[in-house]
């Protein structure tokens, strides 16, 4: 175990037992001072974020490799990029100056006041500029009831669906932070199957609750990255909400995939959970059958148990109510197979790609994480305790992705991921 | 007509009517001195690369709006973004300073052999950053083909083809200049429809012969860029070779579309046409039935009356051999669509974005721009007059692919882009 994922470590920063930032997770992230432009790289702790580049001017971080480039940079690439050795030795020395029994920055009254700024005081700025976005199809449940709705439930899995992790190329432009906003994208639909498809806005708007992974050091092109490396070359994690419009995306993906029902929008959280922060929360991933190929062969317990939910507040509702429960550990296929799949014919990821993991979907009907889903194409649709009706989403409605990994007395969170439906211009 | 663009102008330096880079073109580039790190930005001209960085220096171009700037950048990125009337007056201020009967430049010795620079001397780089790339699937008669070959003739365009323009999201980070060779991809494949999938080398390698238009000015999310407004925010062009593994692609593509089968690598000629100096060389495209929904109606004519060719040198060959010979005016949808289309959902498009056209098949088998068209997915293989019999590529097969526009006594070109095929790692 990593040192700094020891369950007795408490910092001086108070942090309740449901605040997903204590002392054992230190997201990073990047943000700005409320009306300023300046970025700054920093750690999420309790209700603050700890600036690092504050604490590489004191000169607190020189055990860290280079600390004055990394942490002064303009966002996680430098640092993503330097590997597993720098990134335990910047969590290291940042856990220890957080200790509740270390006096260095806790009784520095006046750094304390600069490093440690108060959440509420900043904006939350994309962690890396995130040059490929690849979303991977992981969950078997997911597949399965969407293929199930599509195809029937015969030919529910494609017959290459346990042989690899199927996956296909994102939109990187149009990756945003949470709390950005959308309009309800327009575009062709032909749900009817009639002779001419209409225009319009989407009226199968959806949500997806996915994961995803941000990739640290990259390979050269050429050169595919083997399973049992994999790891090194994962950073951290986010979250995701792959917005999508299902009457889009239904009428155009074939035979090349989906397009304009999904690019219009994806949002990602803005703490990136260290791999490192983790690792006490792996656990094994569902039994492979048939046995994957060798090259897909991972060792060790790769699936995370974390818990995902996602909450809807209705246009005019007051309060958000969760509308899925479901829990990271389904998911069929691991990063360390999604990274040797990407790579195996040499395509190169480069620092900051983002591998999303599709929708994570359990077992039962509470876990299904997207509306398709959840209300079976918007057949049953979802009656909430607002009074509110939903197959899918309206004008006004804000999404919520939210999840954690519980350890005891304390959290390792990923905060939120929040967007809101604005109408469709035009 | 752009006054660049008169038939009659020439300049001092010498172009033969064969070459693919007179006055009348001024295709823009990025290079470096072999051997040197610096890289400029310049215009073919003849054997030549007019420096434009060596330009400004010596306020000749002044009358470019921040040309100080735009020229003297580390790419295309810059003077891409600036929009049209900067695009026109370089495009004006340079091709003066070229013509004939212009004595600046061509009297001034010592700037000369500064500002022109041997293309033998220099080697050519990516032009821009290309943050997202997509790929459309625009010619009807290879949609036709791939579909009959894989779904039969009846159903061979999908429902949705005639009403879009089909799209999928590539691989940005495996973009490469000409004359990156890469290594044979290795993956998964079922062509035998076996219980289970196989691994190894591509047995079907391809390349795919496309046009490639890179962005201007983008858009911002959420606000489309209408049809009539889409030249606009279109740069130039170049050729792409959008190298393919059939076999693995044919395994992965359901439902998600291509991943693997085309991410390994992607090639790009040099020099990007701009479209200023294609406008003598717009035509009619096909007659489109039914007629697009409103949103996707351009007018005037999109089309471009490009030759296309591609040459197969196969390995131990001692010279290329023309295996296709098409033109870009077969492409169903044009440009103007493809952004419209691309952006009507609000998706944001960034300069340096690459749209290209998919592959380009003409009505006859000796226009189809891709192996699997050629040979029928191998079932006819190409006997060339080597003596050498090709279904798809081999190891050490150099493929060239190459366009231009006919003039009256002069081409206006894109060179080529090149690549071969070397050993898969093992």
């Amino acid at each position: 175990m990593h040192p700094t994922n020891d369950p007795a470590l408490r910092s001086f920063v108070p942090v309740s037992p449901e605040c997903h930032f204590p002392i054992q997770n230190l997201p990073y992230g990047v943000f700005r001072w409320k009306g300023e432009s300046d970025r700054h790289v920093g750690v999420a702790i309790g209700d603050f974020v700890l600036d690092l580049g504050c604490l590489v001017e004191a000169g607190l971080l020189d055990d860290v490799d280079r600390a004055d480039i990394l942490f002064t940079a303009e966002d996680l690439g430098p640092f993503m990029a330097a590997g597993r050795e720098v990134w335990s030795a910047a969590r290291s020395a940042i856990s220890q100056l957080l200790r509740d029994d270390e006096p260095t920055l806790r009784d520095n009254p006046i750094l304390r006041r600069r490093a440690l700024v108060p959440l509420t005081e900043v904006e939350m700025l994309l962690p890396v500029n995130i040059g490929d976005y690849t979303d991977f199809y992981a969950s078997r449940e997911h597949a399965t009831n969407v293929g199930s709705m599509f195809r029937g439930p015969d030919k529910a899995l494609m017959p290459n669906w346990l042989h690899l992790p199927i996956a296909y190329h994102g939109r990187a432009s149009s990756i945003v932070i949470s709390g950005v906003n959308f309009h309800r994208p327009v575009g062709q639909s032909n749900r009817s199957t009639a002779a001419h498809p209409t225009f319009g806005p989407t009226q199968a708007l959806d949500f997806e609750l996915e994961l995803g992974f941000l990739i640290g050091p990259g390979n050269p092109l050429g050169k595919p990255i083997p399973v049992a490396e994999a790891a090194d070359h994962v950073f951290g994690c986010v979250l995701v909400n792959d917005w999508s419009a299902r009457d889009i995306q239904q009428w155009e993906y074939m035979p090349l995939g989906p397009f304009l029902g999904k690019n219009f929008c994806t949002s990602i959280s803005p703490w990136v959970v260290p791999m490192l922060a983790l690792e006490p929360f792996r656990v094994a991933g569902p039994p492979q059958d048939p046995l994957p190929l060798p090259y897909l062969r991972s060792s060790g317990d790769w699936a995370f148990n974390i818990e995902l939910e996602a909450w809807l507040q209705p246009a005019g509702s007051p309060e958000p109510e969760r509308i899925c429960r479901t829990n990271a550990r389904h998911l069929y296929w691991n990063i360390c197979q999604q990274v040797a799949h990407h790579t195996v014919n040499g395509c190169n990821l480069r620092t900051g790609d983002l591998l999303a993991t599709g929708t994570v979907s359990g077992p039962d009907p509470g876990s299904y994480g997207c509306l398709l889903e959840l209300t079976w194409n918007g057949g049953k649709p979802l009656r909430l305790r607002s009074g509110a009706i939903r197959a899918y989403l309206e004008d006004g409605d804000g999404l919520t992705l939210t999840g954690w990994c519980q350890g005891s007395g304390y959290r390792v969170g990923f905060g939120s991921v929040t967007g809101s439906v604005l109408p469709a211009l035009g």
